[in-house]
């Protein structure tokens, strides 16, 4: 038991040299071959959904309000946070690419497995389909559809990304530890280099957060925070 | 920060009466349209090939010993566990398939740009590539090289599935919260049923196989321990 | 010379043998797992739209309008098989899918090489992404746009009709050297079972659908008239 | 009809006009990101092949002789060029990358749909999935190995061009209107830029060949003959 402590600290120290080698230096920004990708940046995940939500199944929303108040402020402090690198990025010419969570079809018949044996059934125009005040996309700016977790295996992203000769992404949204955690692992593996911006992305509480980010965070991607990408984007031309 | 705690508890519930719908009733398991999937079973993970490695690097491994025994014995329980798992499902005619890394090239040129970067290199012969002998692949059995982190982009392992008329899975393998976690999020993403044996995988540190746990166990897998399935197996027939 | 046409007619007889085992009996036609695919079913197929692109380009057109009157014509009757196939699928419960050239952005850049090369770019709103008015797509009915051949490669349907559960596919559209032909071969490698309509797809010339024919009708798919599945649609339920 | 010859006329002229602006210039040469990929140039497309198989079968082989005896002398000038442009590609340090038809367990049960039903089941060791002595793998040459038409579709080969940082393509092999067209199209879908040795592919008969090369030949690929490729070649450097 003790001996577990010894190893977490030396798989710590591990990674963290590892990381150094490849993450040390954060990716360069190039408008060019660089896009931003706002994952899940919808109103699902934010409290008012989650209110109405369990209201309409009757619930008694009361007690649960100190839980869904501290869920909404840190929600709401991660979507500032996106507002501020998606305004950056457009004032630099860094394209940005929304992916939501919606069916084409009406009835929803086209979602994914994961997600039909969930009940998540999003058809156009549900509640919590729309993307955030903070994060809606401008006429002629990517909009990709998914039903399932992950960017990759559920949109056609990966072609896009090749057509349009992008190779470096930064990756904002919701959740960490599921829809980004898959769409970083799977952009990684496919060989494009992935900045994650540790605070412009969250989970449903700051311990899932947390502890999704251990296994992503410097392994799969760089990280940094919303701070220092907007202080290197300021430099850029 | 004390509401992030209640926020905690009731995510922790929301997720698990979620999973109880989903996840509540194992997958059943049936020879004709399930395999079982052993991710990087091969001697990479094991204590001996950290202290060859860091010896071959001039270190004095002496006073890594704790941690390094420590995760030898943590990797051999779970090697056991995959044994007896590997077996059953043998001698129950559920079809073993076997992914480790290792490239095609003799100058592992073919490595994927996450591995290539960490200097991640397995060229065929190379330390580290031959499986554990506790997951020894026999003639006749599938076996399938990659040289990234995930099954489905790295491998053609979703077209044999679909060749083979498999749709249920079980995984088992190394490590819990990088080449396990993505592949078990891509599988399910693409409609795979996907059960996980909980106790016959693991990561470098036990802490970073319960953290990884929390993002994908019941989410998007329903999980088991190995005890648990093989009381399953041995009642098939 | 001599011998070349033995082998020609000796090769002929090698794939109608084959083809007899495998395409004789055409495929089952059930709403539950059968999609009507229609590829690039949009008005710059069209007559009007090959002498719009010509005096745009400030070209005399009076020349070559034998040719395009002929084009027109075999495209009309082409056109007119489509619409049948289309009304009697939707009567039946067959769910139409309707694919087209389109990018995204308005600007094309997410246009595939192929096409980009060869300066094919259809932006939203450009004449010629309209459908034709034999196939207009109802509300609710699968829209998918690519930029490139082929509908697997170019659009995320291989994951729709997973997610579908449909597994038959009907085929009919333009042109049956180009996109069809690429659909039809990837449809049939990723084991979906392909019903090809012969006289509801064309080319820009007769000539060049008869020679694509060759490749593709029963060796990569069953090939059957219009009248042929119309009876067999008939005779649903 | 008589117009249809000249809507014959005039799309050949059409495709010609076009081609011309795209394929006109062939693709440059550079070893850095160029690969040959030899499709299927394995026995089972070989004389004896054929009259090995039909005696097998019980057949009176002496009748179809003149057929077969015009077949093995097609297929083997297809051979001798084959065999010029991999010993000259390698030379230049052009990687080959060799593809065959086999199925990767011993009762074949991994392979796709559109070969199981054709009951194409090639097994590692059986007759038919050895490579042509033209063509013979050099050991660290990149083999691999697929159970249907397309490469794209049945290999990993898009992730690894990608990892090799290759993307002009060189195709020869066989048969030009299936594997080989299957093949030219789907790379070309994919952003390779790709170009076809006319006479280093081959179909069962000539005919075939022709008539498919016309939906393909300066569309979807550039095109050019043995010689000229070896004359570029032989100026690289």
């Amino acid at each position: 038991m003790d001996n577990n402590k010894v190893l977490d600290e030396f798989v710590r120290n591990y990674y963290a040299q590892m990381a150094e080698g490849v993450y040390g230096t954060p990716i360069s920004l190039d408008p060019e071959d660089t896009a931003l990708i706002l994952i899940d940046v919808q109103t699902c995940v934010t409290e008012e959904y989650f209110v109405e939500g369990f209201k309409a199944m009757g619930m008694d929303v009361e007690p649960l309000m100190p839980a869904l108040d501290q869920l909404g402020e840190n929600i709401g402090e991660t979507l500032a946070n996106i507002e501020r690198v998606l305004n950056k990025c457009r004032e630099k010419g860094i394209r940005p690419i929304h992916i939501k969570i919606e069916s084409l079809l009406p009835d929803a018949a086209d979602t994914g497995r994961l997600h039909k044996d969930a009940g998540m059934l999003y058809p156009p125009g549900t509640p919590g389909t729309d993307f955030c005040k903070e994060a809606m996309p401008l006429e002629g700016e990517l909009v990709l559809k998914k039903t399932c977790s992950g960017s990759v295996v559920g949109t056609p992203i990966d072609r896009i990304l090749r057509n349009l000769h992008i190779d470096k992404l930064i990756v904002v949204g919701f959740y960490t530890d599921q829809c980004v955690s898959t769409a970083i692992r799977d952009f990684r593996d496919l060989g494009y280099q992935v900045d994650m911006i540790e605070d412009a992305m969250n989970a449903m509480s700051k311990e899932r957060h947390d502890k999704a980010l251990q296994a992503i965070q410097n392994i799969y991607a760089g990280s940094e925070t919303t701070e220092e990408l907007l202080t290197r984007l300021e430099e850029l031309k």
